[in-house]
């Protein structure tokens, strides 16, 4: 069975060889889809037959949006603590554990039940592949539970044990990562593929980061790092030498970190959403972008600093507040998210790549950044199936 | 026929008689509707009987945004510039003409089809009240055409003739200002309740915008005027000294526009998107509050500087960039933007004003701002029927 969708008015393939430019952008385009993924993509004019044919009405698509960093196994919201930041309280990791809190108060349900409707309004914007961490447990059994939770709605799960110190270890830190090295990561390793650390003010130092990055490897994980997110950094050398896929936030990156990401395979991860809902100023992406790193956009989505499941948002924000081009802020919310999440077959539209792909309300991705807020998914499809 | 709207878990009403706070918040609360008007408000627990009960599962509900400046009228879109700009070419006010190009060119239908896709699109976001203007045709014919075919979207039309000098006046900017203070504003002013200038660098002088006023005030129209986006304005005070509704923009405010604002009735309408979508610094907005000006917010919906249609995005904005709380956001895009426009039944959830509401996919009008870009519009009444 091969479906046909044509009249493809703009197809961002994100293949680099079809123009030779990063997008890959084709016009008059059509794709045939097999089995859930891209079979062939090329003008419509040239399209082979197939079993049943979609026309797009001359609309946009794009590949559905990678969103490779977000928190969505947690109870309650911070509508409160939003409200009170926005009239002159500072951002800081201590909030977290108000989530850590209502979290582990939850009952399965409540978790998988919120996880899911975040999910829906993710899909509903675009999104086709999302990563999730834990963190807002903290406790073996509620670290598993989170793991366990995400594991039923993303392959992409990440273990972040190292999210902050809950309060029944405030004056054992050194106990509290031997936990996280310990028995946490034995208990969810087997869910998760990645482990992640928050190295920064508040949450845990470089040491205490890079040991559990390195256990994690040792468990057969992949690393990722929340890293400069309150300020300057020593962990972005260290996390680079453990061969993390992704540092995330870089908010306060310096010249000699942005030069070693240039040196290396490692992503750098910005999240937008997380600097407007907390007032920071944004991460250096044009000098990233100019010194050759591969640049990913991720929403954040978390109760706490940035409670946008909006990746069409961050591909605004990033237009307008780090210098972006449209081009560029599509490139990294779809084929950099794959980047940072070692898929080769997401956030592209070439043979053998799923076919997960939005149709727009518009005539050009460029409207993703010039109709800020307005919501333009018109549809969304995951290996070839309407969502 | 009454119908109760019950189990609203948080109500904005825009009743500062009820808890002496702009909003007027109610929790628990309920609403009965007859023939499109609220009929009354209070506690779910004190409600009256009614013919029939809507429950809203305890979610938030406000009033429907208000947005009082959008140039609806028009065909084409600008893509291209808004990509160019992006890459760092400053806005003008001559990209306006590309627009008239378009418009002029275009059939009843294809502006007609336009502008009610993007009041649909304005509706599913929220929007219940919008006000649009004419100004992208620049011509007796034009300007008439486009003030009927906006009058059956709206009874809020407003007749910019004055929007920029059109290129067949190049040489003759008088008589412009003649054709339009006459035969065109005798052919608009039978659709139009307002009148426009746009009053900056590449657009009118502050004697010709008020010679515009003047003319629209004897011909029974209200003023409104656009100044101070693109620089510091001389327009202020002579604008407040014809009483007119509203002046948009104000992103230039000096102290004494302020100071002469706070003096007056007259409303200051700030348009977030413009700026967002321009890259430039932001309105004022926490003087002209912390003196006393009504502020409105508004989309300032068109092709060149702001294409977003979306309240809530500009809400958010409002609080990111300009230090508004949520609840004063939230005040001014609702009643804020009824004031702008003269209508006491529009913006609020009173006794005797319309029922026009919007029910929140949140539990508190909070999430507006807290969660940026997320469509959180689950269901807009207008005049007691669901859209």
């Amino acid at each position: 069975m091969t479906t046909l969708f044509t009249d493809i008015g703009e197809l961002t393939t994100n293949d680099p060889a079809l123009e030779g430019q990063p997008l890959g952008l084709l016009h008059q385009a059509a794709m045939v889809v097999q089995a859930g993924r891209i079979a062939w993509v090329g003008p419509a004019n040239q399209a082979p037959a197939a079993d049943a044919a979609i026309s797009l009405g001359g609309a946009a698509v794009v590949p559905g949006f990678v969103d490779s960093h977000t928190h969505l196994v947690f109870a309650g919201d911070r509508a409160g603590e939003f409200n009170a930041r926005m009239s002159g309280q500072p951002y800081s990791a201590g909030g977290i554990l108000t989530t850590v809190k209502a979290t582990r108060a939850a009952s399965d349900g409540e978790l998988s039940g919120n996880l899911t409707r975040l999910a829906g309004e993710m899909t509903r914007q675009g999104t086709t592949t999302f990563e999730v961490k834990s963190g807002y447990g903290l406790t073996v059994r509620d670290e598993a539970r989170a793991c366990r939770i995400a594991a039923q709605a993303t392959d992409q799960v990440t273990f972040l044990g190292a999210h902050v110190l809950p309060p029944e270890f405030a004056k054992d830190p050194a106990g509290y990562i031997d936990l996280v090295t310990g028995p946490m990561l034995q208990a969810c390793a087997g869910q998760a593929r990645w482990i992640d650390a928050f190295c920064d003010a508040g949450a845990f130092g470089v040491d205490e980061a890079m040991a559990v990055l390195r256990a994690g490897q040792v468990a057969g994980l992949g690393g990722r790092l929340h890293a400069a997110q309150l300020g300057p950094s020593r962990a972005v050398r260290p996390a680079i030498e453990l061969h993390v896929a992704s540092i995330d936030h870089c908010t306060h990156l310096t010249s000699r970190d942005i030069a070693d990401l240039a040196d290396s395979n490692t992503v750098a991860t910005l999240l937008p959403g997380a600097e407007f809902s907390t007032r920071q100023p944004y991460p250096p992406a044009r000098q990233l972008l100019d010194s050759g790193v591969t640049v990913a956009l991720a929403t954040d989505c978390n109760p706490g600093s940035s409670f946008t499941s909006s990746m069409p948002f961050c591909l605004a924000l990033a237009v307008r507040e780090m210098a972006m081009t449209p081009a560029e802020a599509l490139w990294s919310a779809t084929a950099g998210g794959a980047a940072a999440l070692h898929l080769d077959d997401a956030g592209r539209l070439v043979p053998g790549a799923w076919a997960d792909f939005v149709v727009l309300e518009a005539p050009s991705f460029v409207h993703l950044a010039y109709r800020p807020g307005v919501p333009l998914v018109r549809q969304v499809y995951r290996k070839g199936e309407l969502t």
